[in-house]
């Protein structure tokens, strides 16, 4: 649609995911005929728009290069309650915009009233600082499991596609009081953020979240400019990006350019027609976005991430180690995580080794677990289940089946590893 | 322990759930020999403490009849997304106490601070009234599902431990204020709730919930003095009921007489050893009560109220009629529920007929479904599936195995109803 009456080679080169054979198969069955060489004109270079993207550590290995889209493996993951910055997933959708923090600017507006304000990056330094530690994950983490079901689209993500930093910057309620609104005008319902990267038509990456989010004293909505007590690196957001924690990765907006407090939802397509949950029974074929919210807060999760699939383990005095993490959206607290090697018939129960200390309904960060379990010395193999509990009592569902959906989101279902066992 | 050292009498007529004969075998095994007739006292007659219990509609059938205990029937709560007073489930822990509302007195202490308030029904009526429309559920509500997976200590109970009320009283925010308890001092980190029932040992029934719910502007707490615009029945807390919404039924305490602001929980038997979430692999002999916080918040959870396990269901042009709820804790909207017929092979969405207005995370209200669903001509039975997503994407667990807890709570696997077929 973006490149509908118009050169196609700005989009192919922007969104390189969809250069694949899979693509050129169906646009093959959709020609309508062959230029003679007559008729070609000659299309501007428009170059290659990532050629400016920053320089990235070899351990992030990736789902995507252009946009770029990467995680690190699982056992260096679990190594570290807070993630590295260089370490941490990176889900872009669009090339990391160059921003001069001297002539940078972030708009404020409110529809419908003239309240606009415009802040430089030293104007925001100058209100309170506010910190949390947060753990941040795409919608689209363990994808790569549900697929196995069924093929979903989207990135090939394995479980790392999370981490968890400490982020200090501006409270977005400080800023939103500024123009006057606050938790006793919630006139308006939505908080849209627009980021400064641009597609092929000049538009941003946008979304948004619902205005109690952004107003509520627990909602710990910040405009973050430190990630682990350094700026924010170009990946992640260089020099604003809005961390809303408990919720989707995409709506933590990156390069923050404007804030709109509207009525209605961000009309942008990752909004719309894109981060949504959807039945088992709905594809591509009959799906209709508008019928599912956006996602917000997300569901419960954990993943086993020593040891991985396949891998084979030395058993030690009949004991083998396991390392993981598990999450909860909506600043719910791991409470629990449960272990099984024989298929429910026995749960264990996991030592949770580093949580944060705020309490739910403002627990952000996730909590990283690890486990001593018995083997019987006959098995050769075996398949360890990992699932968690949240202080709302929320638990994972058993298996990918049931919670399938065309766009493998929400993929939380137990997470299940089967491992050789050298004893 | 309550009778230890004195008579066991007054302890039989109160709890009179341990008047059985499981309980009879197990105190057989401790017999220590038989008193000679000359030797036994006579006792006191303590009469029935539940005599003065209010007359219940007949449409209430017993889990337990002292204290009193029941639900109605699933045809009849999904009938109407208000649950009517008198059919409302009924869950005491005590006989309901007689109480004069021209002598009630609610008192309100903060734990080391001279800030003892006492307030009338005629004070309380003085505070602005708020409305709002909350569904109350019993942390046990479908127990008896679990219980066929391995036996469960707790009262029977089938999908309806479970009700939809307009409740109007007055903010305990608002209340908390008066003494100087806000959003803006929360010191002491929990609220103590007394009831007026008492024990045999003139011990109240007691729970607490943190502080954060009962001074948030969102929290919702209400002490309630009007149930669907009347005042609250007997078997509901006349004259004053706490209503903790999106939080489980046992934290909703009845005949309030006392708050408490308390650096502490409160360390009532309900609240430290009963309403507790536990692994499978935890039971009776290992359980370490301290291990698991109380339930407060409550997860996402559905049913089938039509048509009912083991009918004989009219296909009507190739199809069958369902009904049924779905509701979530901590303030969560449903946005789906699901339904298959055949194991999950395929999912229908049911449309939801019935919700409040009210916004996430303040939706504290259930969701009246229902569907049409077509089944095969050749099909003589069929097994019906039920699962319903909140709007943070949680849903329930598949199957009770798995979370399956020796106090059976938490009960909301897949709702499944095995129906005949008459086509």
């Amino acid at each position: 649609m973006i490149a509908a009456g118009s050169s196609v080679e700005p989009f192919w080169v922007l969104y390189g995911i969809h250069v694949n054979d899979h693509v050129f198969e169906v646009l093959e069955t959709l020609r309508i005929g062959n230029l003679s060489k007559s008729d070609i004109v000659n299309v501007a270079d428009v170059g290659d728009p990532y050629a400016k993207d920053p320089i990235r550590h070899s351990a992030l290995k990736p789902a995507n290069m252009k946009p770029f889209n990467a995680e690190i493996s699982p056992a260096l993951l679990c190594e570290s309650f807070i993630t590295p910055n260089e370490l941490f997933y990176v889900r872009n959708h669009l090339p990391v915009p160059e921003i001069d923090p001297h002539s940078y600017e972030l708009e404020l507006e409110v529809e419908g009233i003239d309240r606009t304000a415009v802040f430089s990056l030293d104007d925001l330094k100058k209100f309170p600082k506010a910190t949390i530690t947060a753990t941040l994950m795409c919608a689209g983490n363990r994808r790569a499991e549900m697929k196995k079901v069924k093929t979903v689209k989207g990135l090939d993500w394995g479980p790392c596609a999370i981490g968890n930093a400490t982020w200090s910057g501006v409270r977005l309620r400080d800023l939103l009081k500024q123009v006057g609104v606050t938790e006793d005008e919630e006139i308006l319902k939505h908080v849209h953020f627009e980021g400064l990267d641009l597609d092929v038509t000049a538009t941003q990456y946008a979304a948004s979240i619902p205005i109690w989010k952004a107003v509520d004293r627990r909602g710990d909505v910040i405009l973050a400019y430190e990630m682990n007590g350094v700026p924010i690196p170009p990946d992640h957001g260089y020099p604003i990006r809005v961390v809303v924690p408990g919720v989707a990765g995409a709506r933590n907006v990156k390069w923050l350019g404007k804030i709109v407090v509207s009525e209605k939802e961000s009309t942008s397509h990752w909004q719309q027609n894109d981060y949504k949950g959807f039945s088992p029974s709905i594809d591509y074929d009959n799906v209709d976005f508008s019928k599912a919210p956006s996602i917000q807060e997300l569901p419960v999760i954990s993943a086993i991430c020593k040891p991985l699939e396949g891998e084979v383990v030395k058993v030690e005095n009949g004991y083998i180690n396991l390392k993981g993490y598990a999450w909860s959206g909506g600043g719910q607290q791991i409470i629990r995580v449960d272990l099984t090697l024989d298929e429910g018939k026995t749960w264990h129960i996991a030592s949770l080794d580093a949580q944060d200390t705020a309490l739910p309904p403002q627990h952000w960060a996730w909590t990283l677990w690890s486990a001593k379990l018995p083997v019987a010395p006959e098995f050769k193999e075996v398949e360890i289940w990992c699932k968690a509990v949240d202080s709302c009592y929320n638990t994972q569902p058993e298996r990918f089946e049931n919670i399938w959906n065309f766009r493998g989101v929400l993929s939380n279902a137990y997470h299940r590893v089967k491992i050789k066992l050298n004893q």
